[in-house]
Order: C-alpha cells, then structure tokens, then sequence
C-alpha cells in the first residue's frame, strides 16, 4: 500500500529535537574551542603528527577568508587547477608525425569507479578529430534492407533509446608489451580504453522498421572523417546489443568519439566501433576494407594471420599501487587497499585473483560496486604492508562465458610476437624493497 | 569449468569468411555506387526528403575532405562547440547582487541516461566557489569519539573505498512553483538536482578505527570555505551510508562540489552534504546551526515550522517534451517517446503512471536501465501523438519505501505555500495544439 507522500517527518527514523536551543548554542561554543592536540594514532593510518598550522587550517583555512568564485565563471565547469596533472598523454611512438593518427591514453591509475569522465576518455583517430555541424549530419543505412532511409540526426534520434555502461577498449591495448615491457607506467601500459555510460538506438530497433532482408549477412559501417574509416560486422552482433550512440555520460558525444554519432558494438574492438558514422550497408558477404587488410590483423606463428578480431578477451589490472601510484610512503604494518579493474569483452566478470608472487599463488578479489556485463568492474584486496619485502603483484580475471586470462607464455606460444592486438595475458607489477613500483614481465 | 583464452576466432559466433577476395572488392565498389534517391518512408519516421547535397553529405562530407583537429590540442577534452547552449544556467531570482550565493541550474532536459556530466553538474553555494589546495587541506574529526584525529587527504583516501551512484537535490528544486508557475523552463523549475557515481569512504568505516562513543547521537558537519556551512546529521543516517567523497564520476570533485572532498548523505538534502569539508564532530544532542534556524525550515499553516528536513521525497518530471524540447516539429500519427526521470531519498523507484489528462487517469511508464537505489531512474512511454489535440502530460513516482507524489492540492493543504522546500507534488505540461510545451499547474 502507498501511502500520500505529505512532508510528516515523524516518518523517518531521526531523534526528536531537545526544545533547550540556548544550552546547545552554549555547547557549541564549547566544542568549537576543542584542541586538536588530542589527536591520537588510527589503527589503519599512521599516528598523525599535528602540524603547527593544523589548528589553523581546519578553523580558519586560508580560502575560508575570502569570497570564492561566482556562479558566473564556470557554466561549463572544469576540474580543479591542482588536478592539472590528471589528462590524457601521448607519445611520438603512438603518433604519426602530425598526431593526427594517433592515440591519447586514458589516466586509468587516476580513475575511480567504473567511469571515465568524457574529458578523459582515450581517443584513437585515423585522420584527427573531424568537427561535424549537427545540422549538416546525414546518415544512410542501405543495401539489403527493405526502406533504405538517409536519416538526419534529429530523425535517428526519434527512435526508442536506451542507455547501457559499456568499456570501449582499443585492441592494440598492452600490444607494445608483447616482446618485453615498453612502459614503465600504467596509463601507457594500459590505457588504451576507458568505460562510459552511452545512449542510443538499437539498430536492431531500426532494422524492425526498415526490414533487413535474409540474405543480409554482413553490415559495412563508414566514417564520415578523412580517414573514411569502414570495419564489417558480422550480422549476429548487430541484432545483438550494437548500437548507434549520440550520448556519453549524459551528454552529447565528444567530438573525439564521433559527434554526433558513433557504432558502438559493445565488448568488441574501438576500431570496429566506427566514429563520425555516416553510413552502414547490409550485404550478404564481407567486405574487405582497408582496416580489415593492412591494419586490425595478426600474424602467428604458423604464418596464418588472424584477420578479424571482434571481441576484447577477459583482461584485468591492477591499479594501484602501480608505477604512477607507488608504496614509498606505506610504513611496516600499514593497512592498504589494492585496487584495480577487470573486464571482458564477452560477457560479466565473475572473480578475479590476485597473487603476490608473479602467478604461483592466487587469493580471491573482492568485486566492488556493480558488476555489469561488457563493462569494467573494479576489484579489491585489503594488504597488511611488510616493508622490506618485494612483492610481484599479478591480478587474473575471469569472466562468465568461461574464460581466464593466460599467462604470458600461453599467450605467446600460440600467437607469437608479431602481433600487437589482443594481449590479454597476466602482467605484473614488482613492488620493490622501497616501495618503488616496476613493470616486468613472469616467464617460466 | 573455465579455459585459457587464446585468441580461437572459432568461440565466436561469426560466419566464416571466404577466400574471394578479388570478387569482393568488386561488390564493394558497386556497393558504394549505390544511389541515395532509393530511400524511402519510415513508420516511426515521416518520408524523408532527400536533399540536394544529401549524397555531397553521406558520400564526401566536407569534414571529410581535410585532417581532423591533431590529439595535442586537448588532453583534457571539451564538447563540441555545436552545443554550446547546453550549459548551466542562472537568473537574478537565484542568485545574490555578487552571484556568489547562489545557484546554477543542470540542464536536465538535455542530459541522457542518469548521469550528470561534471561540467554541467547544478551547484548551490552560499559563499562562492572555494579553491583548496589539498596539500594544505585537514579534515578533523573529534567530539565523543575515543581517538580524535586530524586527516591529510592522503590519509583519508587510505581507507577502504566505496562507489555508489545517487542522484543529489536541493531542497529548493521546484520551489518557485508553491503559488504559482513562475519557470516555463524544465531546467528552471526542475534542474536544482544531478546525479553521479560518487566515491568516497563510508563514515561509518573511518568510526570503525576511531571508535564512536555510545551517547554520540549528532554530528556537526562543517565547511572550510567563507560560508563555514555547518548542519547537524543524526547518528542513524551516519552510521547507514553516510560517505566523505573525493571522487565524481570517475575524476577528482570538482571546485564547485567541495573540491577536495564533501560529504554525501545519500537522498538527503543537498546542503547537508556540506562542501569543501573541514570538520566532523560528534556529540550527545545537536546543533542549532545558522542554516538550521535562519535557513531550510518551512512555515506551516499552523504556525508551526518544520525544522529539519532530511530525505528528498519521491518526485518525478517529464524531461521530453518539455518547454525547451516542444512536439512542434511532430506530425499526426508519429510515434515519438515520452521520457522523464524520477528519483526518492527513500529508496528505489517502483512505479512511474503518466496521465495524459493531468492526473485523471493514468498508464504505467516503463523503467529504463539501471533502477538503483537513492538515484535517479529514467522512465519512458512510447506515444502515438495526435496533431491538434491539447495534453496535459502529469507523470507520478512510487518508492519502495511505500511513498507516492501528492496532488498540488494534497500538499498545499498540509504545507501551505510560505515554503519554498521539498515540492514534490505532481507537476504537469500543457502540449498545445500547436505542439509547443507550457507549464500548468493543475489545482481541483
């Protein structure tokens, strides 16, 4: 039974309020003059010493003193100025000459929760980032279907949407670690992805409307920017869970994902998930596009490419400590919270393990927060810190459709070294003697 | 049982791919000399007109023609310039002569799923924005607990962390509308809220190791910023999900939100989770601080005032249409999706009825994504629209918590109209014949 929601406070579980105000008014006062130099030791942190201007900067901190920023400086807010270290990076081996075709990498080590803030989300392009005018954006869905339509972005937006949090993560992720560690960092190491809430239409909603005919197999999306990008999708995926995308976190899309509109196949490659979308085509065989060809393949060591990837294979890191985010200041004995991600292209993670000793030995991680498919999951493990002793740190995820990442030999054995897609193997951070954190590599 | 993933293309379900390379690249020469003048009508959709330049659009966009902007230029992104009006907003009623109490409204009818994006988050301050730098920032917490202690924010982020995702709300949101409409606008009369995924630690966590004494039953929360906002929490909500949160949406808080960290009582009030957080302190009986006298009471017809509001009560508001997003542009027989959010302090969202007579009678809306507790919910109708008939569209929020939106009669009769805190009675748009959106208010 409902009951008419009519502001009686007796309804929730609160004290009722002593009727003395002037005593309580006199107890504040009281209070208020408490000394901090009681301050004692906390079994999780250290014993904090009580600086000389503690007392200052809790009762009356410096920007206390003054007036703050108006409400008029800022309608589109921005991060704080002492944050300014926390963005995207880039380096010449991930850029062509003009940065152009390049890749920004996503601060992951700084990241909490499960979403990436649009401002830091990674971003690979092929020709730059292309700004489209709204009003100018066409999109043409054609070939076997029934009502081939060029949709203007007001009319695709017309259709029933929905919103679903999903990772995106480019397959060249880890791939410079395939020979030997590269990056002695996890934003490069690892930062080719980011995860976000998106918001669209189902093509498959759209096709109920057009009538995809049965012979129509294969589905080519094309890019709208200069580098005309254009990837084949199997038939399966696109009645499955693809989606055309215009909103990110709440927003429209940035203009490094596509504004307005993007192909997002949930859990499959970034490339694959065209941006700047202009058109898709139905047909009954692949295509062969450029990036089906010269880029996005893998040869093995039998001399056999592998030419189309789809799906990111389970994977997971940890976050922190990692070498941004050292234990250098941990004392012998402290509490700490190991962090990190977990995710898999192909369904829900179910566990993940974390070892101290590169891999011999596994204790279960605890899953923080929601766990959603094709989505990161964050992970946790509280520590006990012995200082002095090193620590190899190995997180290994598993996920529902029944798989668990391989260790770097199983890895390399079938796929070899000449690839530089699809590493999914176990990486490890040592934790030295100092504290210090450092990427290697466990080979048997 | 699980197994090593190593690349085997053959898990996935896709078609194999044949060897005519040569034949294929052929069909996609053909494919994408397909003429455009084939398109045809859409049930969903009215009959496009293919434009002169639609072909110049879909085939060689302009955008296309030169490289895109080079990854260099914002490592911390920005939107597209083409939505520069989808920002906060203010007006005089809502600000101070030097807008630094004041507020800036979300624009929640252009926002997608359910999050608010940080740079488009409403803020509330009484003191302007403060800047902390949080190597200078303390927190203390004191009062009847056994080991008072003065935290760096570093400290306070070595407690074990948690992410939850809740919307927050001033009291004040829809507030203007207790006599009579004064917003045509649903950013105006509704966007004093967003919601995000918050991370922080939970306060009950951090007692844990301080060890709460028995007769505490108050805390005083405390801002360090010039306002030196304070409010009195009782023990029960403290000690059930009451947070300290340094992380939104993924990133650092921003300035406007407290910047280092604020706290977070999830559902309540939005002044309660006080900003630029300085100081807890914990004790038998509470404070009668100056927002808890001067400010956010509410004079009844009876003379009496309610002092301490806690929870937000169960609301709900059609975001589209809406006076920003009118059905101007609709033809008889579209069909077009209603949406809205609804939201409680309580609980969880179990039901949201849409009246399209202003409350006579009413259908059940469907849930859409993610229904989390203490966060909004996005709910949506599909519509068949009839040109030339007025609606006056009336959505109505149930919680688990039993609780379901009043009447405008219903809670003026027990409230009055001298508050200005927690409408939630049921509001309603007029969709004119035109198609053009106005806010009513529906009185018997």
């Amino acid at each position: 039974m409902t009951n008419t929601n009519l502001h009686d406070t007796s309804r929730l579980n609160t004290q009722k309020l002593p009727a003395a105000q002037k005593s309580r008014r006199e107890f504040f006062k009281k209070s208020a003059a408490i000394s901090v130099s009681a301050v004692a030791a906390l079994s999780v942190l250290d014993p904090v010493k009580v600086l000389a201007d503690d007392k200052a900067i809790t009762h009356h901190a410096p920007w206390g003193q003054h007036w703050g920023d108006p409400i008029t400086k800022n309608l589109y807010g921005v991060p704080s100025l002492y944050e300014h270290n926390v963005t995207r990076r880039y380096t010449k081996l991930l850029a062509s000459g003009n940065y152009r075709a390049a890749i920004a990498v996503s601060p992951i080590q700084d990241i909490e929760g499960i979403i990436t803030p649009n401002g830091l989300f990674f971003s690979r392009s092929h020709g730059g980032t292309a700004h489209i005018d709204p009003n100018k954006f066409r999109l043409m869905i054609h070939g076997l279907v029934k009502k081939p339509i060029v949709l203007t972005l007001k009319q695709l937006k017309r259709y029933p949407s929905v919103t679903r949090t999903h990772f995106l993560e480019c397959p060249a992720n880890g791939g410079q670690e395939w020979r030997a560690t590269q990056y002695n960092s996890l934003q490069f190491a690892k930062g080719f992805m980011s995860c976000a809430q998106w918001t669209g239409v189902y093509i498959k909603t759209i096709l109920k409307d057009l009538g995809l005919k049965p012979q129509a197999k294969w589905m080519l999306s094309e890019g709208s920017d200069n580098s005309e990008m254009g990837r084949t999708v199997p038939i399966d995926k696109v009645l499955d869970d693809a989606m055309i995308v215009w909103g990110q976190n709440g927003e429209a899309l940035r203009p490094e994902q596509g504004y307005p509109v993007r192909l997002l196949l949930p859990g499959w490659e970034g490339n694959l998930c065209v941006k700047w979308l202009k058109r898709l085509e139905f047909a009954s065989e692949p295509w062969y596009a450029k990036e089906e060809t010269s880029k996005y393949t893998a040869l093995k060591p039998t001399g056999k490419a592998v030419q189309h990837f789809y799906a990111n294979e389970v994977n997971s890191t940890v976050t922190s400590p990692s070498p941004e985010i050292p234990w250098t200041d941990l004392k012998d004995g402290d509490l700490i919270e190991i962090e990190g991600l977990a995710w898999s292209g192909m369904g829900t993670i179910t566990a993940v393990d974390l070892s101290f000793d590169g891999g011999k030995n596994f204790k279960k991680a605890k899953l923080k927060g929601l766990v959603l498919p094709k989505c990161w999951t964050r992970w946790s493990y509280m520590h006990k810190y012995k200082k002095g002793k090193t620590l190899l740190l190995t997180s290994r995820a598993m996920d529902d459709a029944g798989y668990i990442q391989p260790t770097i030999d199983q890895e390399t054995s079938v796929m070899g070294v000449e690839s530089v897609y699809h590493r999914n193997a176990i990486e490890t951070w040592e934790v030295a003697k100092t504290g210090e954190v450092n990427h290697v590599q466990i080979r048997s």
